[in-house]
Parts: C-alpha cells; structure tokens; sequence
C-alpha cells in the first residue's frame, strides 16, 4: 500500500541527477508555458508539435512502469518525490515549489517564494483558486512534517480573501496544535496586496506509517508524505 | 480588473484552433509524463533538453503577453479559457478536464469522467491531495455556473476519505444551495473504491460582475469564471 521505495543512490549520484534532469524539466515547464502563449502560424505549430511527439517517442523506449513514488534514503532519511505535482524536480506540472524550513523556534514553520505563470490560471490574470489550494495542501504538509509529524490531509479548508495575481508570490504555513495522530496546520499565500488565501488542514499521520515504524524502529523515521 | 476579452472569431475558426492547438498540448502533456519517467541515457537526456529550447525559441518568437485569459463571444456568450490549469486546450498542465453539463432536472449538475497520469502524484501512486482540490474546485464552480449562478470561490473544504489512485477517475459536482449572490455547491471524486474525496464550496458573483451586468443589459451573461 505504501509505495515508499527504498533509495540507494550516493549524495554524489543524487546531485549529478539533480543536475541532469532539473535543467530538463525546467525546459519542458517552458514548453508549457509557450504552447499556451505563443501566436507562430499553424505551421511552425505542426513541425513542433511534430518534434515534440518524436522526443517523446525517444524518452519512452526506456521508462519506469507506473509513476516516479518516493524513494527514501534508509541512510539519512532523506527523501526522492520528484514527480510530485507541486514539489518535483522533474515535473513540469509543479511549479515547482522549493519550500524552506524555518530554523529555531519550536519546528513546524515553512515559507516558500515562488512564482506562477500562465500555466497557473483560472479568472483572467489571477491564479487558479484550486492552484492556490494545492500550493497550501503542500505548505500544511510540510509543516507539520517540519514539525515532526507528518501526515496525510484528512481535512482543507481554504478561505479566498482576494484574487491571486499571477506572478511573484510567498506562501507561509505553520503547525497550530497537535492532539495524538492528528495535526491542525495554517497557512496562507501573500500577494503583493496582502494575503489572498488562508488555508486550515489536518494531517494524520496512517495507520500503516504507525505500524511500520512500530515493527521496524531501526529504519530511519518518515520524514513527510510528499 | 476583470480581464475578460471579447472573442470575435466564428465558430469555423475556434474549430480550426481547436484542431491546431489540441495536439499540439497533448503532445506536450505527454512530454510531461515521459521527462518524469524516462530512464534514457544521459546523452538522450541532454540531447532533448537542447531540442525542446529551440522548439521553445521559435514558438517565442511571437507570443501573447501575459497569461491566455478569458475570452467571451459576445454573440453566443461561448468562452474559451484555453489556459485555465484544469479545462485549458492549450494547456499542458491541465488534464484536461472535459466537464459535462447535465440536461434536465434543475440544472447546476455536472460530472467529468478522467486520467490523472505521474505528473499529478503525490504520496505514492496516489493523486496529490491538492490536484484533488484543484479538480474539486473547477467542479464545484462548472455546477454553479451550470445552474446559472456563476461565481468565483469564497471558500472551499475538502474532505478526503480515502487515497485516490492515479489513472481513470470520476468527479461529481451539484449545486447544494442558493442564497442571493452566494450558492453553495457540492462534490467528490469517485475512485475504484468508491467516493476519495468530498468537497462544499460557496461561489460569490463579484461586484465589478454584477455592476457590470448592470450597466450593459444588451452583452450576454457571463456563464462561468473559468
């Protein structure tokens, strides 16, 4: 049920991956963000489009069966979700976030500086409002992973104050309380006219995760649930 | 503010566009998938990084400024959002969603039937609980539109039951309520297993829409805020 892959790779390895396939998909998020912008004529679209299918065909003569997961270093707990659709480095779908965890205090405090372009839109020139929500499902995860208790969303809610300008954006998210298995998180996005989203989540953390680390506490803890 | 263009091309030239510029997205969302999953060489890796930049730079050779916005026939009152994150044509983060308007009964009822493929995962093989509420939220304000109450999202909760598996999914979305310019509308994701994920929202007409509607009895209603 899981899916958590154990991770083998070096420190070394990860980085020359992260090199390889980061500049890659960051390509590919500007493909994405051309195919919707872009006025050539029909044929300059047809020889793309052309092009990009034999990529495709190329890329897939050998691929991994089923979606990327998230592979977990058994040395150092660190964890590989790099198709996830907010957070991974090699999909063009995420923006993708790089959420920072605050140092001191009592834990459980991220931030993230971000940017959303054409790809991100719902009303004309603002942000999507499910953008928004799954932007903030990331941010309340992470904190209360930040925190030390991970989880999976068991409840969102989110309040639009205003409309999410496309651009240049923050996003803030902190562990409010804590009873038992479960965890309240908060958080928001702040345009450049203030806050635009807030957000309020549970995270819980499963049962099969609280078997697992019962059954075998010598392997490293579950860090988050990206 | 509203950013809402008017549309004058025929319904003979928004087919040829749809015929264009559908493909052409598709191949790119499956660009999307192949960079998360493809275990190629490093050669074959660089090699696509180079073909997609110069794909990239011819298509920027002319393009839009700004994001593809809405743009609203007023002739027909048809939109087309085809840079919206969830239904947008054009848009190779969106799944699409082919949303379906329910005939009969009282209106406000739509469904959409689905693939969410490796670029929407978040834990494990499962759909990100954010693409969850992305979805949920285009859903729920297709069926306030639908109803005739179109509206933007005032708030949102998700209510999530179970994981929802990548690949071939169902969403439901009706309206629950109406109260003056609030309506309150409903939904949830079907999975293999039943119901993942339950969704309530309220959608508000804005000011600067009702104001509008006003002023200009002669232009035709705005139907959704795609």
């Amino acid at each position: 049920v899981t899916g958590y892959l154990p991770d083998e790779i070096t420190a070394e390895e990860r980085a020359r991956q992260q090199q390889l396939y980061g500049p890659f998909a960051q390509a590919v998020r500007e493909l994405v963000d051309a195919a919707i912008r872009t006025t050539v004529d029909e044929d300059e679209i047809r020889r793309a489009q052309t092009e990009v299918e034999q990529i495709v065909a190329r890329l897939r003569k050998s691929q991994m069966n089923g979606s990327f997961g998230t592979r977990i270093n058994p040395v150092d707990g660190t964890a590989r979700a790099w198709g996830n659709a907010v957070v991974g480095l090699r999909n063009a779908v995420a923006p993708p976030l790089h959420i920072v965890r605050e140092e001191g205090g009592d834990g459980g405090r991220v931030h993230c500086e971000f940017h959303l372009g054409a790809a991100y839109e719902g009303p004309p020139t603002l942000v999507h409002g499910g953008v928004s929500a799954l932007i903030l499902d990331q941010m309340l995860g992470e904190a209360a992973s930040a925190g030390g208790k991970p989880g999976m969303t068991g409840t969102l809610t989110l309040r639009y104050r205003q409309g999410t300008p496309l651009g240049d954006l923050r996003a803030e998210a902190w562990i409010d309380r804590v009873e038992g298995i479960k965890t309240w998180a908060k958080g928001h996005i702040i345009g450049p006219s203030g806050i635009t989203v807030e957000a309020e989540g549970v995270f819980i953390l499963p049962r099969w995760a609280r078997e697992a680390m019962a059954e075998h506490p010598e392997l490293p803890r579950v860090t988050s649930f990206e």
